[in-house]
This record gives C-alpha cells, structure tokens and sequence, in this order.
C-alpha cells in the first residue's frame, strides 16, 4: 500500500466543539497519522489558515473559497462535520483538483429515523394525544380512545424523498409489513424498487398514503413543494411526519391543513426556531412539535468523530473514504439547507 | 378427509357484539358449516343453553360450568372471544374430553406491539414530553431538548415475560439492533435463546436494561412481582413499558419512582379503570399514560371474527385449530386476569 | 410454583442410542429431577417395564399400548426421540389420561431446510451437473454453462405442505425476494398469508413455480399425491425438491419426468432404503440424489437430548412443554410414515 | 431540473452483443434522450471515434486514451458494461474533467452470491459428492453420510474481502445466524462492523471460520494472497468458496490442500480457461468445480442494459449516478483484473 507520507491536518470544527464530537481516543488516532494542529480559538482568519495552508486534510466548515484551495497544495479532503454541504467551498476547484469534500450526515440518519418511526406510530396510535388528554382528565378508555386511531402494520406509506435518511427509516417499517411508495425524482425507479418499494408520483404517494414521511433535503427545485395542494390530496385522517427541512413545505399551509383536522402532522422542524411563543401551532390538536430534537443526540454527535478518523486514515493510506457523505459534483451546488446551530 | 358432518354453531359472545367482530362474510362461512345460532338478547339461562345443547362449537364466553359440558355431548370447541382463560369454564372436563377451549388472544398482539414500540420510543426520546413543553411554551432546542435521551440503537433491553406479547414486539426491535436478555420462568433458556434472546433472571433484567418491556400475564405466581425492591434495581433514568397487566407490578410504588425521576414508566393499564380523577399519576413528569388502547383497534376486533372462522372451519374437518390460542391444562388455571369490558 | 416432587424417569431410546443423543450435562439434568433409569440392553419387555412403571416421564420409542398406559399411573409424558408419532402408542388413552405425546421433529427443521436450500440452487444453477462435467471433461463455461440455468431472486416457488419444515425454509428464502405459493389442506389461508405466502390450490402451485418444495408429511389422504398428471402440470424445466417423504409422489413417475427432462428433481428421500444397485434413477441427468442426509446431522443428534431435557423440566414443574413437537389428538392416527433406522 | 439538451451516445459494447443487454424498450429509453449511434461491426478505430466525437455518453469497453477524450468535448460519462475497470481508459484524465467512468459489476452480485451460497452448502453438506456416490453405487445413508458434514448454522463464517460482492452474499446468510469475521484492508473496521460483521487480520478469519468466502478483487497488493502458509492455517475440514478472481490465491496450493483432504474447496475461477483436459483437478474428491458461471445468468446480463439506461437518464438530468459502479480516483488504477471474454 503506498503512501506513508505523515499527513498535516488541521482540525477547526467551529461552531462545534472539539471535545463534544471526538473522544481521546479519536484525536490520538488522528495525531497517529502525522501531525495535527487543532484551531478553536476565533474565526479562520488568511493568517491561520496560511499557517496550516500545508494540510493534507481540513476537518471544519470554514469558508474555503478558490484563493484559500489554490494555497492549499497537498489537500486531499475537507472533511465538514455538519450533516449539509454548505455553499461556503469552492466544489468545482475541489472536483478538479482531486479534493475529496465530506460532510458527516450518515451519523444523523439512524436518531432521525428512530424519531420519525416514534412520531408516526405517535400520530397514528395517538400517543400523545392520549397522554395529554389523561393530564387533562379527560381520557376515554379502549376503544373509545381508539375511534380514529390506525395500524402501521400493512399500512399504505409514502415516501418524500428516499435518500439516506428515508433508507434508514426503511428497515424500522419492514417489521410492520408495510406498503412504500416513494417519490424522489433524483432517483430511478429501479433504485426505488430494488429497496422493495414502488415507485410513483408525487400525487401518488399523497393520494394513496395513510402516512407520508416527508425526507427530501431542499433544493432549487422542491421549495414548498408540498402546499395546499399537495395536502388537499390526502386522504383525510392521513398522518405526516416532516424531519427534513422545513422548507419543503409550505408550512403555514401545512398547519391549516392540520388546524382543520384533515391531516395529522409531526414536524421537527421548522421556518426559524425558535418558535415565536405564541405562534397558532401551539395549540393545533393534531399536530405533534419536535423541537429540533431528531438528529442531536449524544452518541450521534460521538460518531462525527469516528467517521472522521475512520476516513481520515483511508485517505491517508491513498484509499476511498467510506464513513463520510461524498459531495457529488452533479448536486452539491444544488442544496439550499441553511446552516442550523448546533443541531 | 372425514367428517362432513353438518356442526351446529352456537354464537354468544356478550359482552361483545356480533357484528363488532363478524363482518357478513365470516358469518356466511360459519353458516356454511351447518346451522348456527346466534343469541344476544340477554343472558345464556340453561334454557337457552340447553336449546342449544347439541352444539358442536360454541362462541362466546357465558359460564360453562361441567352440569352443562355434560349435556353439551357433541361439543368439540369453546372459542371464547376475549384475549383472556376465564375461570368459568370447566377446562379439567373439556381436556378430559377432548373439548378444545380457544381465545383470541393472537389478534392483540400485533397492536399492542406496535403501542408499546412508540411508547418505548416516546419515553427514550422524550417525544410526548417535548410537545408538552412546546405546548407550554417552554421547549428547549436540538441538543438542549436531548439532555436526557437516548437511542433504542444497540441498546440494552429487558423483556419480563416473553410470550406470544413479547414475541411480536421482538421483530420491531430487530431492526435497532438491540441486545435482549429477558426473563420468564415458564421457558427454558433454550427456548429464549432460540429467539436470539439472552435468558437471564429477573434481578439481571432489571439491572442490565435501559429499557424493560413488562408483557407477563398475570399468574398467581407473579402479582405485584416487579415491586419498589425490583424498581431500585433498575439503573436511574431508565425506562418501562407496561402494556400486559397492572397486577403484575406495585402500581404506588412504580409511581413513586416515576415521581421520583428515578425510572421513566409507559403505562397502557391500571389497577382500576377510569382513574380517579384527582389521580397524582396524571402529574407526574416522566410518565405516559395510555388510557389501556394498545389492543383495542377496530382491525384487531375485525380479526377476532377471522380467526374463529377459520379453526372452526378446521375443527369442522378433524383438523386441529391453529388461529386461536389453545387453553393448556398446564397453566389455564394459572391465569388471574380479571375481564376488562370491551378491552 | 407448586409440584417439586422428584420425578421418575425412564429413558430407553432404543434403536438411539443414549450417548448419541444426551452429553453428560444432558443426563446430569435429568437425574436432578429425581431418578433416572436408563435401559439400553435388550428390548422393553413387560418386566422391566413394570420394573418402572411409576415413570412420570418416559423417553423412547417402545410399544405403549393401552395395558402398559394403565399401570403407568404417574405417567405425565412420553418423548419419541424421533421425528414422527409412530402407531405403537394408545394416543386416545394419552390424551384422555393428561398424558402429553412428544417427539422430537424439531430438531431436524434446521438442518432439512439448509440441504433443501442447497438442493435448490443447485437445480436452479447447475451446481452438482457442472462439477460432474468438469470431472469428464466436457465442461462449458460462463454463458455457456448457464442455458438452462435460473436464478432464485424474485423467482416463482411453490410449497406442498407448509408445516414445521416449510417454515423452516421460508427464512432461508426470504433474502432471495421469491413469491410463494403455498397448497396446505391442514391449514387456513389467514394461516398461510400470515407467513408473508399466498395460499393456493396443489394445481396453481405447480403450474406457477418454477421450483417447488415438496414438505408435506405423508397421511391417509396424500399418498402418491405428486403423481404423473400433477408433474405434467409443471412448467418444462421447473425444478422438485423433495425432502419429506418419498410416500407423497408417485416415484416412479417423477423419475420418468425427470428422465424425459421435462423437470429437475432433487430427493434426499426413497420408496425403499438402500436404493438398489442397478436402479435406473442413477444414470438420470436431471437429477441429485441425496442418501436421506437430510437430518441426521451431528448437530441435531445432540439437540434431541437438549430438547428432551429442558421439556422434561418443564413438565416437572407442571408446565406445558415447548420444546418438543406436541401430539394433537386431531392429527396423531392420520401419519403414515413408516420409521427409518437411524434416520 | 436544468438540462434537457439533447444528448449523443455511442453505444459499441463489443465483445457484447448489443441484443443480449438491452432489449427493445431499453433501447427506445436511450434514443429519447437525444441520438443513438450503435457501432457493432468492427472494432472502434479513430475514424468511426471522430464521427461520434461529440458524444455525450460513451457505452462501451474500447479503448479511451487522452487522445481520444481530449477529443470529446461533451463527454459526461463512460459506461463500461463489464464488471471491471479496464486499464484501456485514461482515468485521471476523466476524473480531472468531471467524466463519470462506470461499470455494471452490479449485477453480477446477486447471481455470483447465490452461486456462492449453493457451493457452500454443498461443501458443508456433500451435496455434489453424495450424488457423485449415488451415480458410483457406492453411496452411504443417513448418519453415515453426513460424517464429516457440517451445517452452516450459526457457524463461524470468514471473508476474505467485503466489497459489493460480499455484501451482496451477507443477507444470505443472515437467517443461518452465524457469526461472520472480515478482512478488507479497504475498509475500515467501523464499516465492517455496521454490517453485523467483526474485522478481523487474515489469520483470524483463516484460522477461526468453517467456511470461507473468497469475495476479494485482484489488485496489486493481494496476488496470491492466500497461499500454503494461508491454507495450513484453517482448521482441517474447513471449506473455501472462491468466486471472485483466481489470482487472489495460489492456485497450486489450494489443490494441494483440497488434493490432501486438508480443506474442501470450491472455486467458479481458474488462471486460465478453459482449464486443460488431463488437469488434476478434475479428480480432486473435495473440490468442487463450477466453469466460471456464477455471474453470466440471463437475467444478469439484461440488467446491464437497464442500469445502463437507467443512469444514462440521470446524467442526461444533470443527476449522478446510481445503477452503475463509480470509478474512484484512489483505486482505480490498482485492480489487475484480466477481461475474461463474454463473463
């Protein structure tokens, strides 16, 4: 295997914290690999960044435009340990110049879909709801509490979306026996069947879904793509649950829809948060508020650093990275995601 | 095959009602068996029983005591329409006499599953109590709203029972990727291991496990067996699902250690229905109450009707049923469930 | 839990052989329940068994005829360390007596299902064909190897019979994405559906798969079942594979079907045992033969007494088995499989 | 979506015949994205290239020096509709002018996986060999067939490799439970640990596994990787399935080692074919010989033209894609795979 050359890499993961997201362990195999200078005090100014101009890899998500890149000879990898691709890199000067350019989403894909799983059987079964009602003291009892309550188990599904995030969320609905239909027009039909669904249309997928997953990232092309519309077409008493981006959906649309009883809703996300505190969607019955909660658990947040590491030493071995998310030079300009604190 | 004898079919099934459980083509199937008779105007008097004396099966759950077993010569099969062995069947004359006595348990499980996977993840993710707090107007964000979560990923999980409830929530966590131990004393370890469950004693159960689905039946060898000895056991912010029976634990004491923050508790029963209104369970935090709707779902109650239409038409030719739960001269007498009107 | 009187147990496994199918911790169990006797020297005749006819439980395959059956006073269960029921035992006294009629067939689902499997790709493939042409030297190779060759994803299989043996296969299939088909007339649709299959009539099983299981267990009614108009009815170049017994085809004809190429077969089972020397079914190319192999792996030898065990625990402590296959009085007296030494 | 101009492809996949991977509604798919030239009479020279210069997909395996990309000024991607990355492109050059090299060894997957469980069964059980005794009259039954026969499950399973292939054989063998060791010093131990799997150095998985699939790509660093020293360190009895590349072992050894009854072999893969007529191999008892079949299955052959197709629609979109295998900078340039004509 060739290349033994230790490698520089600079580690400046602002506006997160070294520590919350590598574990010693991580660092010292990190160190293993060359050198490393970690950066956590203030932004990247030219100066700091010229002092490290000589990484082999930059683990962070600091600006990296072509006049930084065009200094930055030996880089291999730009390893953002944010599960979006931000518009703050210069992508085509990477794509040509053999600069692999990651992001760490994978480590968010199993905590959301857990989530999104809870929140659907949440919808449909009426947990919380329940709950609240009990709190109340106004509880009914078997089936009285079950009037409009509905089964996962041979249900119609539908899918928004099947990217990594609706793939995690695939094997936690195999056990119910489910129907999928996905829409996501950035795949093929093949693709979607090989995963055991079916392929169709957006209206489609509204049309005859009792619960649609909403998992589509936001692009130039599906902002508020699911509006009144889109909500007028289904079924009455059907579910959605939205742990994507809000921008997806035309939100207040979204909240009448619900506010009127024609849909059930559970979102985790949201236009800005947070939420004004008397905003109207506080007090919709059936809707179920997730504040920001789906992805930012604390062994997720660990993980950044091991999927790091892990592809930090593939590529200092000359090898493909496999733990991280690849930018692809077809899409990644295409993502509208706004960066979210901490989440 | 032999025995084409036409049955006669005695249909019975106060509390519930017939067309509750029977659409018209289940009904039509058991017609085609021969003659069936269906009472529900008022109680089952010998007068009517012994109008119906020649039965070949009987439906329903009225009192069957042996004076009657024994005028009843042709009888092969009680189906009682309840999840539960009621005490007022004569079962040592039925298993003397080749009487098959039935529930329909099976048609629970899958429900009561499913409510008790969401409440596993309410309680781990903290998703009821997020939107309580939204409500409030006092939500925390992302990291900030997960200081107390965790993932069912990988994770311990305990199982005190693991009969035909637990079984059908095992398939639900597979994808998780858990690691089960779980404890019954009525099954050998080989017989849990084959399961790819770990078998282990109560005390391991509770010490080991973040989170403890409680799906025994009652017996008189287990009231009151999870008790506050067995709540200390369990480590601090951990969590229970109680979805089989409230004899099964000291309900006061779960309480107090839900009060106390030390456990997180998920309970669809209760000692007595409806609670008291002025009940202190309704204000404690780290509780989710479920006013016992796990198993009473409209398609669970329709499939009552299915599965006794299908060991009936079995018995009908000699075969042995497979839909219902079979009574076992072993335990039937064991079970100290009380009746739950409509449950 | 009530019952810890020590049990007498009688075990004379004959023709098994004890140390073949108990290790030394097996025995040590059972003698913990009391007193065992083990009698391995001659046949059982009514001495020694009165010697011990106080057994609570009796592990073997001896004549238990009804006068036998009514000295055994204490007599709680008998275990055939077999895969059948054999016609040697009074059933009705049993289950009028509370006396539970065990086997062991269990043990042999795993590893029936691993070789059916195995026997199917190589239909489906060319498996054990290729390798015998490679051996003349008359191989093909790549496509050329492959023109009647089909693949098992996705692919159209049938099942004749789908009791313990079936369902032991289904999982290893499931992987492979097939549709099945499923003819069972022991068993309801709902039954059958329930395992993820179609229930379907012998004729749409044979016309529509293009490999089909042949599991059934042979009774009264389905001797010579598989006979020359059901072979005719599969499509030209499907494949059989038959693992049960060779009771339920018409053997002679299969082989002419075989012969004549119309389908592929693959049989582990035989009219009679050792095949002889000249039989015509060994020069057919379109065949794998399998010396019953099937079952009698080491592995399910040793679980015999494992299961054995843990069931006579159970019964001791008055709870019903699970381990072991359980008689029912519906189906016992309608088995017509004749014993096989050793198998 | 951006990009709806019409798009030029040249399809010249000799030695594949264009009818044998793309049937008539697959190639309909190509033509409606623009124009379609199909070159099947005659190799590419540069005359019938510059005439298709202009080409925006290329589909095919001719060979792509500088001189003729530099050429191709609207050239998005390259399709190879082989299962391996051919040395006859100028890789770099494509990777620094954002042209897609892909190739189709995707759907060899599945088919070479099948294969590949079948011969492993076979190798455990005998299957091959015990008919092989069948056809001599020297066949043994039951018991004493399966002397030296093993089941496969919950046995320990070794990879030597765990790229596509071996993932593609992993859900295989999930319902056997077993426990699975890889070795892929391309992977990272987290990644092999995400698909249930322990990574382990090469002699871990050689000395401690049953049964070992050779699923690994000939490149540099591993010819003749397993080799005598590798071979002695199985346990005796152990069985090797080789379906991917001859070059991987030392050919000679592993006959050796299957020659002594030291470990079972089977192998899909020869260093030269066809493999000479007086070979000892051919009398070896404990190999198993497959002619290079595994992969060249019918259907997996028309799945090339749909994934083809399939991606092409993507790249027309302006969308990366996804049916196809990606040429990756980092390896390559490392496989030494020879073509083998029409696998």
């Amino acid at each position: 295997m060739p290349d033994s050359r230790p490698l520089h890499i600079l580690l400046a993961p602002a506006p997160r914290i070294v520590t919350d997201i590598f574990d010693e362990a991580d660092l010292a195999r990190l160190r293993a690999l060359g050198s490393l200078a970690i950066h956590e005090d203030g932004p990247m100014t030219d100066d700091v960044f010229n002092a490290h101009a000589h990484a082999d890899i930059i683990v962070g998500q600091f600006d990296m435009p072509a006049e930084r890149l065009q200094r930055a000879k030996n880089l291999r990898a730009i390893i953002n340990v944010e599960g979006n691709f931000l518009p703050n890199v210069d992508y085509p000067y990477c794509f040509g110049n053999g600069v692999r350019v990651l992001n760490v989403s994978p480590v968010f894909a199993e905590p959301v879909a857990e989530l999104a799983l809870g929140m659907a059987i949440d919808l449909a079964r009426g947990v919380s709801r329940s709950d609240r009602r009990f709190r109340d003291g106004t509880e009914h009892y078997g089936l009285d509490a079950n009037r409009d309550a509905f089964s996962l188990y041979r249900q119609d599904i539908g899918f928004v979306g099947m990217g990594d995030l609706g793939r995690a969320i695939l094997p936690l609905l195999a056990p119910f026996g489910v129907r999928v239909r996905a829409y996501d027009p950035w795949l093929p039909s093949m693709w979607i069947e090989s995963l055991g669904c079916e392929a169709a249309s957006l209206e489609t997928v509204l049309r005859m879904s009792k619960l649609v997953f909403v998992v589509a990232s936001v692009t130039d092309d599906n902002q508020g793509l699911l509006d009144a519309t889109a909500f007028a077409m289904m079924p009455k008493g059907a579910a959605l649950v939205l742990v994507s981006r809000a921008g997806v959906v035309d939100f207040d649309a979204m909240l009448d829809f619900a506010a009127q009883g024609h849909i059930r809703v559970a979102t985790d996300v949201f236009p800005s948060e947070p939420v004004p505190r008397s905003h109207r969607m506080r007090d919709i019955d059936r809707i179920l508020l997730s504040p920001h909660q789906a992805g930012a658990l604390a062994p997720a947040l660990r993980e950044i650093g091991k999927r790091t590491v892990a592809d930090a030493e593939l590529i200092a071995r000359g090898l493909p990275p496999v733990m991280c998310k690849i930018a692809q030079p077809e899409t990644v300009a295409r993502f509208r995601s706004t960066p979210v604190a901490k989440s």
